[in-house]
């Protein structure tokens, strides 16, 4: 195996899908939202990705049998007859490519795929680092490739202009390629601090999605682990000032 | 030399073969386990495969010669006329590839080779990590590509859905590319803690496969090197105790 | 994308131009001299170079747009009637390529794209790092493929003998792959010390470009950084001074 | 550049040549080895090596000119009239090889044109490190591919059977290589210690290789090495035991 691959089932047909992606990444937020909205919308497998620029893993089954590492395509078939609605193609994945050159292969060819299926707009999920201390109230950021964008995304909670620097991996390579084969796209980032897994953030994400998209998703789960998150980081900073008092200000490090 | 190559004898003809996979990993196991089997069925060499996913070494022979590293299948003829009897293919090897390029590579081109001498049937052979003590009676795990594989496993003592997480390097990905290309596996685990070269571990793998595969080979030679290592680890058990009394529960950290 | 590929604005004819390449490296010399020829040649976007052999990562934009990253070539149009009038190329970027492979693939494809727009005089920008501490007074060095050049660039105050050692990266290799395609070309190297941005070393380059290429590039805004960087410097100095008296004559380390 | 290349001065005509490679490598003693044979034969440049598997440097001539990194080809003409005379050719260079996959190509390559110029006997030349300590002695040891290389190599004061364990690299892969296309080779190394750069075991491998290839290569210029290498270790020791009197035993570690 020199390439990577997408093996696709071919009695789903997308209707003009959206791709909205979910992989790991800063803060797991694109894997949180990710994982929430295929499990919420009841997605269908609609293809598997696999390439040798992953990592050589199968991961074990409690079932006793076992997968490839592999980024998997899932389909919401939206129920409205409308004639402008849209399904929702949600890619999610063990892993991202390891190297440079992998990033490069993998993201294009996730988005010849896209396009031969019809697609037309991409969104990317992702973590913003803002700081190294718990963020109560996660802001959205976000990116575009193309100005008319942006004024959407505003009126439904984004900021713009707040984050800067640069975007690794899928997130941001998704949206380059997305311009060069005349797609649209955006990278929405959730404002995260020192966790390593940011339901919270996750969650000012997929509030953002549900206006932006036109959903309903519940967002029961996810505020469930959100507030559990919020309880030990809580403890965490009780136990630090008994032990440092007058030092309330902390900043956590990873 | 920029490709895989497999070197093979066509003048040996193997019968509806299985393949077992005894290469380099977690406790030395696999390497043990193949080894012995070579040397006990008296296998003959069958193939020899070159990569540049190899480390660049040449190995110095006692007899003044060289070899390129390689991974190696060796032979046993069944000497059973039965129709239904079956020969066994045995892989070991110096390295493992070192990329993960270099890993979806060379295995898939292993189960390539082996599907095209007709082969149906692969077992894989490694080490499960279950803890840093060493294991005083090793449990064996395994996980398949086929849900019928378990029952008969289970029935020689093998334990399902104890083992979690990943399994890295050929023990993997074999399985993945025998699921691929429609052939059935299994990886067989013998549970190893703090040895680099666990002989128990390798031990209760043979006596498994003994019973899977209906084979009656004799577990002298391995059942001495595990006797040694058990003495040497009682050795350094008690002079640990000696110098700090009261703390007898210890591990090992590699 | 498994390919470096060069984006041309075809409507743009470069007359003869020399190619002169100002990338990261040490002390920033050659970016800070690209940047300022750029901007104070009002250069136009001729071209952009993307590769895989670069980080995977886009560049967040203050509109809220993205830009992959790249390596571009902007073109200065002579605005001399004369017949042998030359127009500069300038190439600028955020990265060079990461791995060995990547250099040698980035930069062959440079010079033959280069080559084909009628190109047969490559300068490359660098920084020689020659102590580690600040430089006062920057001399400039240089090595040229061919012995022609050597004199003219003497003559415009380039020290020829004294640099030695290796020359990393596209400074160096853009040389080489000239001299394989009969073109001629020179590395210019601004002498540098412990500082990661040395705008002093980039204007005592600049001064050595104004004469070779018979410029008048204003030199007032890179002047304006290397004076700041000079205040700097005395204050660390002086600060260090108090704390250590007697030992004034000390190395700053990176 | 995307491959390995090998540019050939095709007025020179190899006769019936032998390869000797002396590469860096393992106390230098293949390069000093290789760079002492090519000065003294007065050998003559007759191929240049050039691969993206090197690093991606320049080097800066003192006359102001710049050199790519390569390996290179001499050429010794042997100059007796004899039917059975060999010419030498002679393979040295700035580097290795950076990568495994590097290694293969390179290494195949080497071989495959040393063929084509109608080649039919490798010998590299390496380090054996056997300890930490200064070598008073140096032995000389060796592998071949083919046995009846052994009893002449014996004759001249190689021992065989002494050596174990791995060669790495060009003194190792090429003799693989030569035996995958039916040459033969030997890999002849010099035991060496604490040295990075031992001319007294380039001078143990010079003096086998006089007799071995019927040479008659003045050896002044290494022994003078050599000897201020002895004297430095000689004062080093002495220094030590100044300061640690009763540990004259000692051991050096690079």
């Amino acid at each position: 195996m020199e390439q990577t691959k997408i093996y696709y089932n071919k009695s789903l047909k997308p209707r003009n899908p959206i791709l909205l992606v979910g992989l790991p990444g800063i803060g797991n937020v694109g894997s949180l939202v990710g994982e929430h909205l295929k499990s919420e919308l009841k997605a269908k497998k609609l293809a598997t990705l696999y390439s040798p620029h992953f990592p050589h893993q199968v991961i074990m089954l409690k079932s006793g049998g076992i997968r490839l590492v592999s980024n998997r395509f899932y389909l919401y078939k939206n129920p409205s007859k409308d004639k402008g609605a849209r399904d929702i193609m949600i890619l999610i994945g063990d892993f991202q490519a390891l190297s440079s050159e992998g990033q490069y292969d993998v993201n294009e060819k996730i988005i010849e795929f896209y396009k031969q299926l019809g697609g037309s707009t991409v969104y990317t999920i992702g973590g913003y680092n803002s700081s190294n201390q718990y963020i109560q109230s996660p802001r959205v950021f976000a990116v575009t490739t193309e100005k008319p964008m942006i004024e959407k995304l505003k009126s439904n909670g984004v900021i713009f202009g707040k984050a800067a620097g640069m975007i690794w991996g899928s997130a941001g390579l998704l949206l380059a390629f997305a311009k060069k084969h005349k797609l649209q796209g955006a990278c929405i980032m959730g404002e995260t601090g020192m966790l390593e897994v940011d339901a919270h953030a996750a969650k000012a994400v997929l509030e953002v999605l549900n206006k932006q998209l036109g959903l309903k998703v519940n967002l029961d789960n996810i505020e469930k682990i959100s507030k559990e998150t919020e309880k030990m980081v809580k403890a965490m900073e009780e136990a630090m000032k008994k032990e440092a008092p007058g030092h309330e200000n902390l900043s956590y490090i990873r």
